[in-house]
Order: C-alpha cells, then sequence, then structure tokens
C-alpha cells in the first residue's frame, strides 16, 4: 500500500494536524509525519519531496498558516496529488492561509480543503488511493455509512424531543 | 484507464471548464462531461455520481460558481475523490463560490483548486490517476519540465532585455 | 394550520437553532425538528422535501455552518419556501456560510437571515403563514408591540438616567 | 390573489429589479410596483407599507444597493413576509448592500436573496403565496421541471460534442 | 448652547456609547440620550428627529450593530448632521455595521466614525459645535494639547526603559 | 459665513471631488480647493490645517485613496470637524481607503463617508454649517423636499408602467 | 553601526512591538525606542524623522492599530527604509492596520510585515543593516541556521512519535 | 555599488514590474531583471538566491500574483532585505496575492508593498541601498521635493480654478 506524508509548517500546527495522523491510522493506511517549513528547511522539504513518489509515497498532506507556502512548495516538487490545509493562526481567522494555499498559479495544483479541515484532508488522501484499491474504497463507503447513521440516530433523538408536530 | 468525469453546474461555466476538457485531452485522458446541476437536476446528478466508481471513472471534476454546492453535493454521492472549481460570477468576485466550494464539513472532502483554476483541476485529476500509473506520472513530470523549460526561456530573453547589470 | 419543518444540519447547531424552535412554540405553530445533512444523509433529506408539501408543511427552516449547502439543497426539492440560517463556526466568523446560503443561482432561492438569525428564521416563517391566517397576522403585530414597548420602556430609564439635558 | 409589491429604493434599480417584474407576470401574479426611497421618501414608503396587508398584498419584494435600508424599513412596517434584494453599486462589489439587508436585528426579518437576484426575489415571492394556492404550486413544480429539462438538454448537447469517454 | 443626541439601537448598545454620553459631559455639552430603534419604534425615532434641530439640538449621535440603519434612518428625518457609530456585535467583526452605516447614497450623509468608535463620535460633535463656539473650540485644543502631553509623558518613560541608544 | 475646504490628496481624486464642488456652490458656499498630499507635501498641508479655524473655515472635506492618510492627517491639526471621502483606486473597490479614512484612533475623528461619495461630503458640511445658520437649514431642507419630489415622479411613472394590479 | 528606531503609535502597542525590541537587542543593534503618534503629536515625530538620517538612524519601525497612519507619517518625512507592523485591535482582526499601512502611493514606500509581525520588522531592518554589514550578515545567517536546526530537531521528534512507516 | 535584482513570477507580470525597472534605471542603480517562478523553476531560483549577497546584490525585488509565494521563497534563501510586489490578477482583486506576500512567519520578513506596488518597491530598494550611500540619499530627497513640487502646482491651478474663496 502507497502511504500518505503528513507535513507541517511548524510544530505549533500539530494540534490541527494530528486529526489527519488519527484519521489515517483508523483507515490502517501507513503514514510519514514531519515538521518541514518551506521558509526555515526549504532543502529538506525539497530533498523529501522530490523522491517522495520513489519511496512509495501516494498522497502528500500538508498543514501550514499565514502565508502559507508549503502545500504549494511541496507541490512544485513532485508530481504527487498534495492536499493543503490552511491553518487558522492569530490574525484574519484563517483566510490567509486558504488563499495563500489555494489560489495556486497554473500549472501547479494544490488540493485544498477546509481551514483546519485535517480530519478531510486525511479522507481525500484516502480516497485518493482507493481509486485502485478496492478494499479501501469499501473502508471509505462503510465509514460513510456509520457517519450517516450516527446523523439519523441524532435525528431521531432530536426530532423527538423538540417537534411539537409530526 | 480510469475515466474523469467533467461537470459544470451551468452550461454558462463552459469557457471555463473548456480548459479542463483541454488538459485531460493533452494526457489522453478519457473524460465524460456533463451539465448537473445540484439545485435543478439533483436527481440525475445523484444517479451519476453514486455509480460513478462502478462506471470506470477514477476522479470527478466539479465547476459551479455563486452559492456553489455542486462539488459538495457530487462529493456526498461519491468517495472517489471530487475535485472543485470554484467559478467566478458577477458579484462578489468568486469568494463565495470558493467558501462554498472548499468550506466543506468534516466527513466529505472537496479538493479545490484556484477560482478559475480549471486547468489546474485537470491536472489534479491526471495527478491523482497517476498514483498507480507510473506512464502518466512520467507524461506529468515532462510536462513540468517542459512548463520550467518555457519559464526559463521567458527569463534570458527578458533578462537581456531589461538588466542593466550582469 | 401548516406546519413549519426546522432541520438542522449537525447536532452541534441545536444551541443556534433552539431559539427558532422557541419561537414556533411561543406563535403555537405546530413544528418538527431534524438533524438532516446535505452531505451525509443526502437521501434522507431529500426524502423529506419532496414531500413536505403534501404532509402539510407550509415552510421549511434549514439551519447550517462552513459551506452551507443544506438549505439550497432542500430548496431544490420544493417549491415551499425554505428560510436558511447561516451558522458562525470556529473559522471565517459566519461569512462562508452567509454567502453559500444566500448566493443562490437562479430558479432556486433561500430566503436568508442573519448569521445565527434562528429568532428571525422562526418569525419569517410565521410571517408567510400569516399571509392567510389573520389570526397569526393579529399574533404577530401584538409581538412587535410588545418588543416596541420593551424599548420604549428602555427608554425611558435610560434616557431618565444619562440625560444632561431636557 | 394575493398582490405582491416590489419596490425600489431608484430608479436606477430597475435594470435589476425587472428581471422580478417580469418573473411574476411569468405567474400570472398582480403586482404593483414602486420607487420609495428609505431615505428621501420615508413618509410614502411607511405609509404603503402599513396598508399593505390590508390593501391585498402577500409579499413585498424590495431592492437596493449601498447602505441598503429599504428592505429593512419596509419589514419594520408590516408583518407580512419582505423580501430583500441586495443591489450591486460601483464599490464593494455588492458586499455593502448583501449586510445591510441580511444583518436585520432579533424580530424584523428580511428574507434576502443573492446580490442582484431579482429573478429569485419574485419566485420565493411566489413559492410564499404558493403555501395556501395549490394552482401556482403547479406552476412553479412545472417551471422547475422545465428548467430541469432544459439543463438535461443542455448536458445532453454539451455531453455528446466534449465527451471523449462514455 | 446646542444639545447632542445620544441614540442607540438597543440598550445593549449602552457599554459602547457610555463612553460618547461621559465624553460629552467632559466638555460640559448638554446631551440627551434615548433608546429609538430603527425598525421596532420607527415613528418615536421619527417623531423625535424630525423636531430635533426645533428642540434645540446641533447634532445626533446614533449608535447600532448588524445591519445598522439607525444611523441612516434618523439623517433621512432631519438636516442636522447625523454621526453614526456601527457597533461590533456577535458576528462579522463589526463589518456588518460599519458598511450599513458609512455606505448611505447620495443626499443623506452619515458622519461616520470607526467601530465602536463612541468617544471620537462625542469629539465629533463637539467639534461641529464648536464651530461657531470659540470657548468650546478652546476646550477641544486643550484637550487635544492634554492628550499630546500624555503621549509624550508615555514617551519618556518607554523611551528611557527600553531604549539601548540615545 | 464661514468656507468650507476642499482638499485632495492627488489631482487623479478630482472627477470624483468636483461633485462636492459643485454641490458647495449649488448652496452658495464659499470654497477652498487644494490639492495637498499627507506624504508628499506634509509640511503645506499641516501649514493649511492650523490655521484653518483662524483662516475662516467651518468645515474641512479631504478625499484620498488606498492608505487614505490625509483627511486624518489634517484631522491632527485642527479641531474642526474634518469629513473625509475614502476614493476606490484600481485595487480593492475602496475597501483600502474606506477602513484608512474612518478606522481613527481615539481623540482624533473624521467624519467618514461612503466610499466615493463626494455628493454627500458636500452635503454634510452643509449640513454642519446649517447648525448655525437657519437659512441655510431651509435651502438644505428644500433640496430634500425636491429630491423627495423627484422620486415620488419616478414612483409615479414607474408604477404606472409596470404596475399590473392597483 | 546605524541605529534603528522602533516607534508606536500608542503605548499599547507595547506587548506587539517588544518582541522587535528584543530582537534587535539580540542582534547587538543598538536601538531607540519612542511612542509618538501621527495624529496626537505630529510634530515631534516630524522633528525626529527629518533628523533621523543625520542623527545616525539606518533604519525606522513603526507600529500602529487601526487607521494606522504611522509609518506612512513616518515614511513622507524621510528616504530612509521605514517598516510597518499593523497592529491588530479589537475589531477587523488586523485587516485595517494592514491596508492602511501596506497601500501606500506611489513615492511614498512602507516596507509592511505580517500583522503583528515584530519579530519579522526587527529582522528586517537587521536584513538592511546587513547590506554593508557581512558581520551583522553572518550573525544572521546563523540565527537562520539555528532556527533550521530547531525545525529539524521537532522534525525528528514528531517524526518519530507520529509515523507509521518509514 | 550593490545592485538590485528584480524577479516576477511569470513574464504575464512584466507590465507592473516594468515601472520597477524603470525607476531603478532613473536612480542609476544597476539591476538584472529575471523571469523565476517559485513552482515551476524552484531550483533556478534557489541558485540565484543563495549566491545573491556574494554576486553583489544589495535588495531583491520578487513580483507575484495569486498564492504569491515568490518573494517568500526568495526571502528563505537569502538575509538580503527582499521586497515583496503582490500583483493584482483576475480574481479577489489582489488580496490573495497581498496576504500571502505580506503574512510571512516568523524568521523570515518580506518587505511588502501595495497591491501592483512595482514603482514603491524600486524606491525601498533605492531607500536601502541609501543607508550607507549619501550620493544616493540625496537623489532620493531631490526626487521627493520634485515630487512635492509636482503636487504644489497642481494644487495651484487647481485651487485657482475651482476655489470661490480665497
Amino acid at each position: 500500500m502507497k502511504k500518505v506524508a503528513v507535513i507541517m509548517g511548524s510544530d505549533s500546527d500539530l494540534p490541527v494536524v494530528e486529526k489527519a495522523i488519527n484519521t489515517l491510522k483508523d483507515f490502517d493506511i501507513p503514514c510519514e509525519v514531519h515538521v518541514f517549513s518551506a521558509h526555515r528547511t526549504p532543502a529538506e522539504a525539497r530533498e523529501f519531496i522530490v523522491n517522495a513518489r520513489a519511496n512509495g509515497f501516494g498522497a502528500i498532506i500538508a498543514a501550514a498558516g499565514k502565508a502559507a507556502h508549503l502545500a504549494g512548495a511541496l507541490a512544485a516538487g513532485t508530481t504527487l496529488p498534495v492536499i493543503g490545509i490552511p491553518v487558522k493562526s492569530s490574525t484574519l481567522d484563517g483566510l490567509d492561509a486558504l488563499l495563500s494555499t489555494v489560489q495556486m498559479p497554473s500549472g501547479i495544483p494544490v488540493a485544498t480543503v477546509a481551514i483546519d479541515g485535517a480530519q478531510n484532508a486525511a479522507l481525500l488522501a484516502a480516497q485518493i488511493l482507493s481509486v485502485e484499491d478496492s478494499a479501501l474504497a469499501a473502508k471509505l463507503d462503510e465509514a460513510r455509512s456509520k457517519a450517516a447513521k450516527a446523523v439519523l440516530q441524532k435525528n431521531s433523538e432530536i426530532s423527538k424531543k423538540y417537534s411539537t408536530a409530526d
């Protein structure tokens, strides 16, 4: 099975990123976790990413805040799909990270998820790997069913408690 | 080879979407093009998407403007990767479509590209298919090289013409 | 009397939505409360909404956050008036939910109220039902009078306490 | 049949508002059209709106740009449903009109549609009247079907022309 | 001496507005304080404002949040200068109130100050009254001098404590 | 009669500012027009403003775009009321000029009007002068009446032409 | 060695600005710290800045919030490089200060750093001084290396702890 | 004399960037012009920047649009001052480029100028070089004087033409 890399621009992003790591574990997808900064350790980031495909990775997840260049910088070094998580920081409510991640120029796409959307980043990585892995596809479908059931259960409880008509 | 679906919410999105179709053709990736509206033809959209994996699709591209629900609505019906193109319309400069596409709730990711970023959507689809297709990966790498060479060529011309020092 | 449906995209929206439920109760308007997700339980949402008119509903209230597709998805399945409450979530201060709810394409309107404006959503539903129900219209007028009196009472207190001229 | 009032804050809003008028005509809904300014002719606006229910109106549509107070000012004078159309003007791309229309305080809802969304405002008015008018509901359903068929027709044409797989 | 009216849209605006009241008191400017809602008590607001000039007022201060129509509604009823304070509420960080207050249509100006800028609203009112009142102008100049001295005092302390060069 | 100064930060602001000049002429208010840059000619701007009250001015209008500091810089040099016109430039649709003009710190208010709101700036200046000038107040009231009549005339025409009910 | 001036618009900016002061100390760069307000003490600010080059300064750092004119006002009085720190205040999340600082008109640049980016302002000042100071350049390079090592150390720890593949 | 590098992310940025090149020429500052893409030619960009100081550069100007990573990517490779020009592209009016350029993380500053502010970028580079070059400082002062005189000339013309009082 292809591995997924989970890369954060700073260890301060870990509380957000952990949800991605845990989701990958839930699906038994092997992952490598790294702290690489597009600006402080560009050489290490580059070294990692240009070898990522050869090293058995199938998708890259990159999380960064503010002028979030990490996902784009990694995307420039590989033709593997790179998933960007814009991380909300202390100002501008995440809008800076979102625009810095998603508004990539032609030629170098970043698959951007919601601000702080770490769980969805992991799911998207899993969905990418599922294209050629029907067992994983089945697991994803099952997780969807489970999530749907949870909603229906909540619906049942709340509808009973709050409805005044039926 | 897996197919890619290119779905637009309205035929008025075609001028943007054509860049995605042409890019897929450049990579010889078979694609099916559809006009499905999340709101006007939800049943047809649903019918298409729940069968997409079984019908040989490997990635879905969805383009829509304003309160752009199409990508999310499709993502809700499959565990294939869904790529969202927010389309700029006559007001708000595309911000509405961007936020409506990217800010998906946990469980249902949409891989969002830049506003009007149709070419990147196609490249992202190709990159997803390339995870298990080394020939396609090679083509993507080659396209990158070609783009880099074009930049270097421009650099050479412009540097010569405008530099006053060397 | 026609019923009002109050639908939230997630049980986490309940603290906001409760104000709508309570306001409907204040006006003795029968309501059915549901948790339906446009993305996690689209089939159940669809099933509910396409039968809503036949089942005696006169207005639908839908509350959701982030890329808030719920109101639009419901509006696509009925020609009853659908009222959207954009719910503020942890990022972007509700702007994402507002734009995702209000910027609907031609053909499928959503009657959008303020971010977290649950009480107004219920009042709007009541006002819609009041078009053919003069008793309800009278109750609404009375509530307006009461609210006006409360303002005048506050005015009287604060004017007395803070004015230095008369 | 109840009438719909279409009120614009300035005659310069007419190009946007005409789509609402035409849509109401398409559904044979009688409408009265007015130019009332919340700021320049507040007394006339007030006079009209406090008598609107008694004068046979079932819904009010109000269009205004910039600090768009018209819909809110009308909503303050009636418990009929008031639909607000934020009109884009020469600056800020309609965001000012949107926020001025939708962010109403508790007690006085405005049913806001998209920026320049005049057609949807008329459809929403029709949907409100349809709650107690099954003939109108049928017409609205029919219009939906027709719109869906138009999308499917476009889908058929575009899919044929652009797909490279089937 | 002309009076200043300080009008808030809701008693919940009082914590912001108190700074305006206190500043007026500091300058011995007589003020009348009111809670008038543009939407809940439009008649009382209108009654007050159309008589404001005759009743000895020289400037009107109006504070409101969200779709803040109060200042504009008052401005429509008088040709006295009306000063608007946009009040920050629980969503959108005051941007809605700012745009709703400042983006007035031609013909009806509102003199808008910063979000929650109640002290400046009172100073602006004082400055308006000072145009024909040289004693008040002198007091305003004196307050400016005092504020400047406070900055210079802070400068002296902080410069001494933190500078490493001189 | 007190004079009004109309100051623009650059001669490129003249097309916007001319509406202010013409409106002042309509009310026979003497005005002095200047091009002073807060950044390029701060000394001249300062020289002018610190003497403005002594030189017979009653209000200052300042128009500037982008990081529009002009109104604030002038306000720092006088306790006369300073009215700021944020001018829209080639980027950001005027939002930069609006925030730079209106968000003044405590102690130095700027009476801000709408983006490109030059006519309202002149009206506001006139309203300020009208506080102690009942003849000017009467002219302003008359202008309001005339504007109201124009709206009513438009209402009459458009209502007749477009209404399908009466 | 040239000195750096660190100027804040209000002593309330000190908690942000201290990071700049401390960073300059880390690099043994002599600094003078001042509280000068563009609006409350413009003369003192002007006096300081027009003599700054003659007094041995090589760079100016200016921090201010809201309609942050300080950096621009200083930049107007010198041709030394002026670095602007937009300070986040209680509303609008720092966007007002950012636009007021960065959107300077042609002729008067301000070198703007991130909202609350005081450390980077000091580093930028050091980098400016390093252009002709190779010892300082070496120190800056060393600080970069140290920062990179800290990231690599974090990478090592976190990668070990969280990776499930290697 | 130290050289200045002017680097653009794409040849499509040339119309904006030319103003920077011309301004440098006006000050007889030798410049090297390059097209380097942070994403398409990261190696060439890196190669250039890590040797920039050794190769006689004193400041770097980088212009890019959308998710504008170029300035930050260059700043990561040198401790020379890097000046960022956010370039407006077809969507979002330059806000994406501004935030992507200015919101840099601690440790790697980018001296950001206004959107499309190429002339100011060149002036800032000149100001940086002027710190140790009094002849250049004199030229900059002279340019400022000339710009001031142009404003005063415009003032004289416009004041004469438009003032109705003196």
